[in-house]
């Protein structure tokens, strides 16, 4: 695909915790910014039309799409999925699977995003399970940009990942790296409960030994918990179980340090000086190191893609994501990640 | 057993960080505080003599016994075991299995400490899997002592645990946090990707419902990753590998966040004054935190308790273990442990 044939990327209007004024406003900023990039608004026409109203965009790059449903945050999505079939999620990913779009956006439910995929799209020949992705923070930075963030996944499509699985996350996640993050040579791991490759639960210790022998990926072996913050791989590859409970934590522990600063040091005035200072802005840490402002958390394995932008994106998030769903179409992710696999 | 049965406590003074010194002092200290406690030092004799001609004890409640070999901290351990049969290690363990002490302290190689438990102790009846636990530091405090610690097992002794190995796991985690945290009814959860019943690996989800019908205790469900840090739970249940990779994420997390608080603020005068406070202290935030320096982690399961006292632990922290083995066993832990467990 040439850089002159413009990119279609769907955008579900609907589920995101700030309703749909963010998404339509971050698509219509996105046909200000990105001349070959088309935007499609898919959910309630009347309150798409209504938040148009208010914004700018460039009206012969964007359409809409009415859908009269959609999945709201907390609903569980196989029975959300079947209730309401024409939910906005739902007819995104069927506009992406017939060619209406090239990928999607979503900021809402992320079960029920993973599910719609996963009974619409086809997945790449050569991959078994699906795996969300995430960046998250760390303390060393790569890459082009200088990224203070490495990749993880599977942070919960796959419960339980089989060997092949987790080789497959692996490449998967250089693919993504290489292509969206501009590091041309990642360095990928296995997450484990000690370096040694021996360590770990049978899948993860076969999946060491087949990625020692894999060509084209730089497979730094086995990392533990403690370097995932470090940032010692560019991209952590486990199942959605571990990589699930490791995101979720992350999240955490931030307030939870300054608690602990606060506890340990309660007699010495310096460090509540200090403190005080920071506990103030600590929330604003955690929107300023909120890995899935950066792009959203890619679904990969199928061959369209599904950019999981968080329930708390506002508008320029929303932009971001299509930024990043539009370069990975463009690249062709998914022939990367083909080609890239195992025979 | 009676409060005035002494207990003797024998003491691996090899393989720690600082040597035999701060593990010979540690249980030195102990003979003067506590007047039914005796200690057994475990190592190589003429070490010992020198180490105790420093110090003050009290001689008739403390004994040394030789021997001539050590695993060291970073050996493998069962490598290490088979060749050297005679370390201070495997001889405590013996000593205490042949009844010449009742529970054991060991600062070295965690790995050797858990298989000369399984080669030498036997498992307490209904359980099929050890475990070892561990407390971490949480947002909230809790029990008698308003304690801000949390009690996570297993942290890496079974790598995979069945859903039976889960349920004991939690018996045996709520059982410790009864007797040594003195908190008399602990909430106890399980480590999952969702806090509904149905989610995560089919032996959580098992797991969940044989623990929702357990009779004395309280099972609170399934809490997240975010949950560690935040203390929603008194006990969280785990197989060894999350808890593993859990746990060693703990550890680098500190640093790192105020690694990305530099970053995040880096243009924020009043910001950066607070973290050039608080950061000369950062290092000994995690000391004062240092979870196993709270008594140290014990390994369950077995009918005789061995404490693992964390690698760089100084005499106070040897003390503190000797205490909480002391305790354990004149609380008659593994009986508890025991008559919890479903029929």
């Amino acid at each position: 695909m040439s850089e002159a044939r413009p990119v279609t990327i769907a955008f579900d209007v609907m589920g995101g915790d700030h309703g749909p004024v963010e998404v339509v406003k971050g698509a219509a900023q996105l046909t200000l910014e990105s001349p070959n990039v088309h935007g499609l608004l898919v959910g309630d026409r009347a309150l798409i039309d209504e938040a148009l109203s208010q914004v700018k965009y460039t009206a012969e790059r964007l359409a809409v799409h009415h859908a009269p449903d959609f999945v709201a945050m907390h609903e569980k999505p196989a029975a959300a999925l079947d209730a309401r079939p024409r939910c906005s999620v739902m007819v995104a990913a069927e506009l992406v699977r017939d060619g209406e779009a090239d990928g999607m956006v979503s900021a809402g439910n992320t079960g029920a995003g993973v599910l719609a995929c996963a009974r619409t799209f086809k997945l790449i020949p050569g991959v078994r399970r699906a795996a969300l992705a995430t960046v998250y923070p760390t303390a060393v930075s790569r890459g082009e940009k200088n990224d203070p963030f490495s990749l993880i996944l599977d942070v919960g499509a796959t419960v339980d990942a089989s060997a092949d699985d987790l080789v497959a996350f692996a490449v998967m996640g250089a693919a993504y790296a290489r292509i969206i993050s501009k590091n041309p040579d990642p360095a990928v791991a296995l997450l484990s409960n000690g370096t040694e490759s021996t360590k770990g639960p049978a899948r993860v210790v076969e999946a060491n030994q087949k990625l020692a022998t894999l060509r084209g990926l730089r497979f730094i072996g086995n990392v533990e918990g403690v370097d995932i913050p470090k940032g010692t791989a560019d991209v952590v590859v486990c199942d959605g179980f571990v990589g699930n409970v490791c995101l979720k934590m992350l999240e955490g522990v931030s307030e939870t340090v300054v608690e602990l600063a606060r506890y340990a040091y309660k007699e010495k005035l310096l460090w509540r000086a200090g403190l005080a200072m920071l506990s103030g802005g600590i929330e604003r840490i955690k929107e300023v190191t909120d890995w899935e402002q950066y792009g959203g958390a890619p679904i990969l394995g199928f061959d369209k893609l599904f950019i999981k932008a968080h329930g708390r994106s506002k508008a320029r998030a929303i932009t971001n994501a299509g930024k990043v769903a539009a370069k990975a179409v463009k690249s062709e992710l998914s022939k990367a990640i083909q080609t890239s696999l195992p025979g």
